[in-house]
């Protein structure tokens, strides 16, 4: 059992890398990454920090000295013996040798491709340019890098036992939730909190939390390095980042309504059973269900990451009702904003209908809100997205228009090309 | 910083002693000891477990052979040369070599005498017989010792990150006890819980945050170990043990009705400064000032530990008053049954008027109220006392009848001697 306050006290003193390991990154991550280096291995993309959350002065914050160290040490990693040996022979969703032979001896390669980093006021610009395959392994690390140097900032001035209280706190409330969760019949939920996360060692308790807690009603982390720690399943699939950066790969406005359709066959060729699921809503959901192919209503679910989450997944369940499935047979995966009053009404909704699981983010792994003055450790909205493809800038929808990106100009043609109209928007939270 | 947690879990499968050392008991008990042993060294006394709250089955929750082994434990502790040196060298009170050298060499080979432990019903009688000076400090460890079997034997059930949980509830909770405090200015207050403390790891716990929390408000501790470690004060001067044994060594009324007085007469040759503090209330507040002589009024303070503390630190500073004495420079120390509510009243009703400090005891070191089912870990009302000296009973009237103890005849004739008339009980909480 670790004692986080006292680690975070030798923070002070010492640097204790944020990023420990190659493989201290989300499970689809992964994925996608050995689909990307089958199937568009010569994809040139630039990838970019994106903080929704202007009133955090990132730049003010975090030394950038500091924040090149970081950054350096995560260029530094390599893969382990051990995490090789794991990744080679250990069993993922019930496949033996789910990452190929010629995918890992790329990986024990692999470094990962330098970055560039400016300051922009009191932002900073972070971007990292190359190949697909090597840059898409920096938008986790990266992302937990600036959020827990912004969380050391503020802890830096704390006191001894301030801290540990400050911790004592914490996981008294994720505690609490775990109590709150342990009421709901036929629970299943994953740890989905990597980017966001407070810190690796926090995660790590929450993880371990969720276990003793939840018992078999937690089936798994999307952190690769603390499944394999703690022999848990690693759980994730794919994100918005295949149809983007196809979309951007697009010659023509035909090809680009029948990009997210070409990801999901490149993934249909490698993948079955529950790492069929469908995240429909890059471009918008109800146009991309009501186009697509028969064979995609075949596959065994669909998350929900953006919009409002009932009103989805109830279209997801017309949509397989219309397409002659059953949705009991199916799986919704929730994954967006998650928090337990959510997972409680959306499991109340869902459950019995269809298959219910939830893939728990940051209000799991960095719920700090109020616990210091004036809120500086409440986590915010950052992310690190493929913004350019082979020099075509990329696009996404969403189905919550805050969560909309890209040049306005592209946003009309894809609005478009895939028949977005009116879109309710929802406030981002983390 | 120590993880308690992790420690609780290590006590599931190896011995971790409860009293490790000597001193790991408070500091007046030292100071009587000494005194005892100048003043009274041929006395025989009889101590006694008494648990007050019967409906703790101490017997059933604790078990005989572990309770033997840590009560062995303490039989084969000596003072160490480290704490040796500590109580040689140390300023206490401001005075170098408090501890006198014939003191300190009889000390220095001591061990504690033996035990007679036997189980009655649901309850264990403990007893220890022997010379005053030995026999005493039994008191403190004794109590340390059932008070955390109890704690044991419910906290062996739980999982790692319950406990762990359990903990950080309780240090959120002492914590916000610590900010609230904070606010009160001019505070001065010292830890007294160690004789029902949840756990010493968990006093040294309290000990610090109250330290970082309160700075120099918070004036020490009472138990020496911590003390010698967290170098911080040794706090304490006496207690009811004193007047109880001398009055039972008094041959006929006449002598029962000076004792309380010859005790103090004896600290005063010994002491002075802070160490002058009166405990009035032994055999009734209100007589034994009225019937004080002068040179009493002389001394620094006096220490409210039953009745209603308001109404006994007035009817002080009455007597002051009529003794001629300016209460505004003498020091009331309050040290029964406090809790943040109680400090904060006491402190805006006397502060100004006189100086005030606060002796703050179970509700700092074992606030374990309602953390678990059935509140099995709330503190209990359990003491260890002088029975019979030279083979006369002893008797406490207090200025609450509910801590009065002794054969029903023996209080009738104190009440008596004392002139002790009508008396309001109040709960015994802690």
């Amino acid at each position: 059992m670790v004692d986080i306050a006292r680690r975070v006290w030798n923070h002070k003193w010492k640097i204790d890398p944020i990023v420990r390991s190659l493989i201290d990154t989300d499970f689809y991550k992964l994925l996608m990454c050995q689909s990307v280096f089958r199937n568009k291995p010569g994809t040139r993309v630039t990838f970019s920090l994106i903080n929704r959350s202007k009133h955090v002065p990132l730049a003010e914050l975090i030394d950038e000295g500091e924040l090149r160290e970081q950054l350096d040490h995560i260029r530094s990693l390599s893969l382990s013996r051990g995490e090789s040996t794991w990744l080679r022979g250990n069993t993922f969703y019930g496949k033996r040798q789910m990452f190929r032979p010629d995918f890992m001896e790329w990986f024990e390669q692999l470094r990962l491709p330098p970055y560039h980093l400016e300051r922009k006021g009191d932002q900073y610009e972070l971007t990292f340019e190359g190949n697909w395959p090597e840059v898409m392994l920096w938008e986790i690390p990266a992302l937990a890098v600036l959020m827990e140097l912004r969380g050391r900032a503020v802890l830096n001035r704390m006191g001894k036992f301030e801290l540990q209280v400050l911790y004592a706190r914490a996981m008294t409330r994720v505690w609490e939730k775990i109590e709150a969760l342990r009421e709901v019949e036929d629970l299943s939920i994953a740890d989905f909190g990597t980017r966001r996360r407070h810190s690796y060692l926090w995660q790590d308790w929450c993880v371990q939390a969720m276990q003793e807690g939840l018992g078999t009603a937690f089936t798994g982390t999307s952190n690769c390095k603390i499944a394999m720690n703690r022999e848990l399943e690693a759980i994730g699939t794919n994100a918005h980042e295949l149809p983007m950066v196809y979309a951007a790969l697009a010659d023509n406005d035909e090809d680009l309504a029948q990009a997210p359709y070409d990801v999901l066959s490149d993934w249909h060729e490698e993948h079955d059973g529950n790492l069929r699921i469908i995240l429909p809503d890059t471009f918008g959901t109800k146009g991309f269900l009501d186009k697509a192919p028969d064979w995609l209503a075949g596959w065994t679910g669909i998350r929900i990451d953006s919009g409002d989450p009932a009103t989805a997944a109830q279209i997801a369940i017309d949509w397989w009702r219309a397409r002659g499935e059953d949705p009991a047979q199916k799986r919704i995966i929730f994954s967006d904003g998650l928090d337990v009053d959510k997972i409680r009404s959306l499991h109340s909704k869902f459950a019995g209908r269809t298959n219910v699981s939830f893939g728990w983010g940051t209000l799991l792994t960095n719920d700090f809100r109020m616990l210091v003055p004036e809120d500086r450790l409440a986590p915010f909205s950052l992310v690190c997205k493929a913004v350019e493809a082979n020099g075509a800038p990329t696009v996404k929808l969403s189905d919550n228009p805050n969560k909309a990106m890209g040049p306005a100009q592209e946003i009309g043609r894809y609005k478009r090309v895939f028949g977005v109209g009116e879109q309710v928007a929802e406030d981002v939270i983390v």
